[in-house]
């Protein structure tokens, strides 16, 4: 059975959310509070000290997008579009995620992954409602609706999701995006999603 | 005819090797000095100002990662591995690339992405030799050789090309990452890195 290293409220959430679209597998629940994640158990498996990291039959795969296509690609079809435009389109969205939007999040509290002092820790953090918030109003017009590319999700959509529960705890009102919000409550009648709050993985 | 909006010793050389690796195509070139990748008509086509931008037949593609599985997907299938777990571990590579490695690198010049103190742009610039030496040093054991893969170049390849190209201006040593270095000057015995390097895309 697939396992996966996760912990509540990061990024793990897509790919929790991706597996219960489809998936028996079982977690292992990392407790960033007691620094789980930089024990070398942990390190061995994904050196960047991150999560999630998932145990596939042929060993540890990381990169919250190369999951979830690892999960579209071998257990759960449904959330990756058969037309190779509609593939690209889903993962513009996907790369613009991790290469744009997580990383704005990420300076909020990650800081000294990128500089030395607190001055610049602090202005960083200053800056991420600003950033955050321009990183909504660039994919609130590309939301068809009520899923990003229409009528079902795709893997898109778990990784969209997992983001928008950050939102107005990085200080974005979500009221202006009112297609990004309908996405995330659309999301929200999913079993996947209400299996993973009940689980304690959300909230 | 596919058409990629690019420019020199960007990342959008990651797409160009690909697209030389098997596909007619044509450049736009987009001159960063004159800030061509700010006027309204580039905008319109890639609102976040960035390169590249491949013009599909369907209409812009943006995002290096998914321009690069779109090219492997239509036009150039050897680039991607048959096997699932392959192709997930390529992706492993370009998610790193995507959000870890290019995003250290722009901290270099583009801290006004993410602070707004003069100090913090400094700070920042400051700890890219740091930061993408241990990008290098995450890698290196990951490479098969010659290519991340083996015998053969993927998606990947090109992308990791495009960012290797800016170690020594990063103030990397190169030299301390063996297999990364035999891997770059590998891609530089291709036609299709030759090509880009006449075309002046390179150096």
């Amino acid at each position: 059975m697939l396992k996966l290293h996760c912990a509540p409220n990061t990024i793990a959430v897509a790919a929790i959310v991706a597996l219960n679209e489809g998936v028996h597998w079982e977690p292992v629940r990392l407790d960033f509070t007691k620094a789980d994640q930089t024990t070398p158990d942990y390190l061995a498996l994904n050196p960047k000290g991150r999560v999630p990291t998932l145990i596939t039959p042929e060993g540890p795969l990381t990169e919250t997008g190369a999951i979830l296509e690892y999960i579209g690609d071998t257990a759960v079809p449904k959330l990756v579009p058969a037309d190779p435009l509609q593939r690209a389109r889903m993962r513009e969205v996907m790369y613009y995620l991790g290469t744009t939007m997580h990383v704005n999040h990420a300076h909020k509290m990650r800081g000294p992954r990128w500089a030395n002092e607190q001055s610049s820790f602090d202005d960083m953090r200053a800056k991420v409602p600003e950033t955050m918030a321009a990183s909504c109003a660039y994919l609130e017009p590309q939301i068809t609706g009520p899923y990003l590319f229409g009528a079902e999700p795709t893997l898109s959509d778990c990784y969209l999701y997992a983001i928008s529960t950050w939102l107005e705890g990085d200080g974005v009102d979500v009221t202006a995006y009112p297609k990004l919000l309908a996405g995330r409550q659309v999301m929200e009648t999913r079993p996947s999603v209400q299996k993973a709050r009940a689980d304690g993985f959300i909230g």
